[in-house]
């Protein structure tokens, strides 16, 4: 089945959630993993964890064994809650591995801001130079070099993608921006809380966080480094009633002229053409045509069409009246969003092609 | 069944798609209704129409039977695309009928502004001076008066409601405001279409009209009445994977200092507390405790918890680092955005309760 | 808003889950009730736990101090999980209220079949004898007079109304029928449980108790007594991704000849034609014609178009080549499977009219 | 990417609709083809048809052209409606390819018995003899010398790997199966109808074909063949609130005794276990324990865990009262009942692995 010549040894601490469950099914699929270890703190079955992974094979092991084993290890990937990565991220790369955190524990430079956006002081700081903020179509040479890969947040990642060429382009006047994203549940994780059951989420939309979200200023950052000045970040999150998926419209207001064209030759510059330049990010280039309410259902992405893959569909659009440019992005929380971009991440700080394991269209 | 003294007779014009359904729906528990008269173009099936209404015995008239009947109506509920309403209202009108007209015919003053938002030529331009916004909150002395109410869009209601209170108490100071709003599916109608099939949005999420949406000036136009000055609405609208409902956050950045406790008291004194006050409209004045995630289910709204209801919900947050205000409300953009607030209107128009008929709490 | 003349008191026991936040609901669009007690074991908030009746006014009170006011009380009812409302009814009852009780521990006349049922002992078999069962479309003389009633449940009654007709018809060559519905996610109760997180049922649908459910042995009894000899009851249950309804279907083999007309003719004989005969039970008499797949739809009743209403829509067909009657039957879970056929009781039991506070048609 | 040395040309006739997007998606990763010609009558675009395969630069062909270039073709597949296969087939074949037809013209191996349940003549019945039904798990043999091949109905599918074992060991006292299942709404085609629109079929449940469903006597062709005598199907079906997918549940009267243990045993003999035995099989053995409410949900095979997917999970029980064994089956009518198993076709009649391009897990 598999194209790859290697036989890669993989790990994931934190293998019984979500995001852990959907790296085993993409390094499933990946041609050049031949191992994955994922590992759990306590003694549970990963069928039943896991049913969609039925017949695999996979089974879990525990973290202290996968610790034992370290110096086995090509990657290790972590998806464990805030604080973990941080305590356990030297062990695996004084014994040799990638490691790649999808945690928030090393996407901050300065570990004052960490400890503003989290509440917690950082316990290893001196990780903080040589961890690399891995979105990859942005920071692709550091990612290329690095050792340890902090993955991005989804809303962040996701954001970062409907913002980078416009910021590019246009940041000198751009100061603030607002953004706005609704999530699938899988975002609030396994534990089960009523709030977020069946019964209470269905046929509803419930914000969240709206005094400020933690991925705000970890945007802040990177939009920061993007235009060399400070740019304000307001980001406001939902869940919304699907499980997967998130869709997110940024809003930025310009001070000079533009127009949907010329945003659309922007973006596709920056990106490229289909999948010529940039393959999981696709500019949504069609013309506006035809009449009202008919029209509008080719120019922007939908959800559905991205979930499943690590695509990042785009579409742009201009209102003239306020100048205010409209992106919206669609990804799936889950795979661009997380484990799909932490595979893009571990191919390309191995050398590996960048999309392997990763080519799967959305459903 | 009925604790009404008085017997209407209320035609419904255009009454097969999901608002004219929804105002008989309504109609039928109304303790002062006793003739409901639901008019189509064609000859079709109430029941089959209306599956859920099955049973109560209501049958399609035509449009020009209803005209006929004229006289004998109290009220006229105009539930047709625009332009229909503004060639028949004069009719009803010198009939002795309170005409409520729920499409977009009459919510401009102007003529001139209601061509420029809908390219159309208005065709009544006399009648609109008589015309009052239903907006009820805001304009219920008017409505008291009124013989033609133009009801407002399910959006722009939904938007008034979120942002009175801050225009009414800061408005000075507030030149813009963004208003992001997912709607449920109903709100596109019940002509078939394939991207509204429900194996084409089941878990999407669909934008549409970001270059501007037209109720947009509608509400410029109610704030600009508000502050005395310009007000520029930036709306943005999406389709949601749920039948009803609309989930509307408003952000507003302000100039001076506020906090999420004086929102609140503004919100409260504007609206009164629970039912005392604006019996539809309850702000949650929930307090921030406890830990991060457990908190914030209370402090918002929740689409749910007005679907098939009259209420509007509003909750309140504070961004202090960027000093946005952000409102979230919900509601039933079949009930109060549309049939709900038309009977609320015919209500005070007519000197009854203002909330017969309409008191059922959401499921 | 009332038109009812009577001021009644009504406790609720179990108030904090799904259905007694259901029977407040209800209770308030109620023309005769004047006062609700809902009582939970602890200390809440009614607002925040039942949000949808925010401004309502009502406060939870304890399950004791409900008990000490037992005299003022002229009806409770229990929504409390099996075993609870056999060790209080008593308590009530000698006080002179009247007991409805939504679990099941009233529902079987012979304290073993309830110990068969449930693996509990009764502790008040005392009672049974005076117990009625409440499916109030047939035992509506029985109800008139009950002091004690035992409310089926959801999935039972659901099932009786669908097949009573026939059985009634055509009793005497019924030996077995099958069952099988699927609920919504509100069937399961409040506790968070991770398999009914709404990211896990998003999508989805789940088979559960299919070795034998215990609403089986409770059609049982009642299929035995319309028939006078014993009917097997094959029932299957299935959660499905909705949060309220109930869609069953009750397959039965028939050994004499029948049509499709003949069944609408019996099932229309039986429930009356539209709302003459029973108001709540109504039989989709459309006739099959037109081409394929058109036909269908307005053949059997739809999920949506009962919820959020005590109606229960029947549709029929027979399927001439195995001979094999099909019967769909759509009923609200929460409403005709359980708060609003309580208060249709009470509304019996107390010489009401029977339709008081539940004419309220889907959404 | 590919590990497949091959270079294979596949075209794809109805390629607009849901399965021929759905077999587009999965060729895209199929490591032994080169070249997809996906053909349809009119002239529309590939990426605005099928958004979620922007990107992959797929773009349509006609039909005519497709059928002028039948001699480059290694494999053509055909996904249109009744009818049209059977026209064409013969050119395709005449010029070397291998047809897969997913529609049923010739899943009959009786013209008359077609005629019946399509009520259409058939047009080539003399490919009948050749063609062969593609139930790649009990057929294999056939499907690897096959030109011809008819690929089973969705339904029809799950429902044959839901019984197959029981038949094949218990066959001789089983002469009525029913079937329930329930299915997403692309399995209704991407035509819209008002029925079933988002806004209808949202929360809701409709049954159709209740009189008998055309895949009725597909099934009772393939169980007669099982078994060596007539076995009736009671098929009834059901539009679901999910897009994609078939929850099946099929229940069956044992004269002899049984157990759940037996049952399990019978079909991981069958199948064989894990990805031991069919790969795309899996029987889900856990054992019954712990308490009620609890141990149901391992059981039971979950809708969720399949889609996007070509596994079919199944699950049993015992209902020991009764006699009855109860077999629930999911799959994604899309790809393993659709256009997964007719690339699992293909696979085998050419040669190639049989899990090539097919080894995704679900989401």
């Amino acid at each position: 089945m598999s194209g790859g010549g290697r036989d890669l040894v993989v790990g994931v601490v934190g293998a019984a959630g979500y995001t852990g469950g959907e790296l085993c099914r993409l390094l499933l699929g990946h041609p050049d993993v031949g191992t994955i270890l994922p590992a759990v703190r306590d003694d549970r079955s990963f069928e039943r964890t896991h049913p969609n992974l039925a017949g695999s094979g996979l089974v879990f092991t525990t973290v202290d064994e996968l610790e034992a084993r370290a110096v086995d290890l090509d990657v290790v990937f972590f998806c464990t809650p805030t604080g973990h990565a941080m305590l356990a991220a030297r062990h695996y790369l004084d014994a040799g591995a990638v490691v790649v955190d999808l945690s928030a524990d090393f996407r901050f430079a300065d570990p004052a801001a960490f400890e503003r956006a989290h509440g917690v002081v950082h316990a290893a700081p001196e990780l903080l130079d040589e961890a690399v903020y891995g979105a990859t179509e942005l920071n692709r040479d550091l990612v290329r070099k690095a050792r340890l890969i902090a993955n991005p947040g989804c809303y962040a990642l996701t954001a970062v993608l409907a913002l980078a060429p416009l910021l590019d382009a246009r940041g000198d006047g751009i100061h603030d921006v607002a953004v706005h994203a609704v999530n699938g549940t899988t975002g609030a994780g396994t534990t089960p809380k009523k709030d977020l059951a069946h019964a209470e989420v269905f046929g509803s939309m419930l914000a969240y966080s709206l005094e400020g979200h933690r991925h705000g200023p970890e945007l802040e950052a990177v939009f920061g480094a993007l235009t060399g000045h400070e740019v304000g970040v307001d980001l406001n999150t939902t869940h919304g009633n699907f499980a997967r998926g998130i869709h997110l419209q940024a809003n930025v207001r310009l001070t000079g002229p533009t127009s949907r064209a010329e945003l659309l030759e922007t973006y596709t510059r920056f990106y490229g053409a289909g999948h010529d330049g940039e393959f999981f990010v696709l500019v949504n280039d069609n013309a506006r045509t035809g009449k009202i309410n008919d029209k509008q259902y080719d120019l922007y992405p939908r959800l559905a069409d991205v979930v499943g893959s690590n695509f990042c569909h785009l579409g742009l659009d201009h209102d003239a009246d306020r100048n205010v440019v409209k992106v919206v992005a669609v990804t799936d929380n889950l795979v661009k969003g997380a484990a799909g971009s932490a595979i893009q991440n571990m191919n390309v700080a191995l050398g590996l092609p960048e999309t392997a394991g990763l080519r799967a269209y959305a459903l």
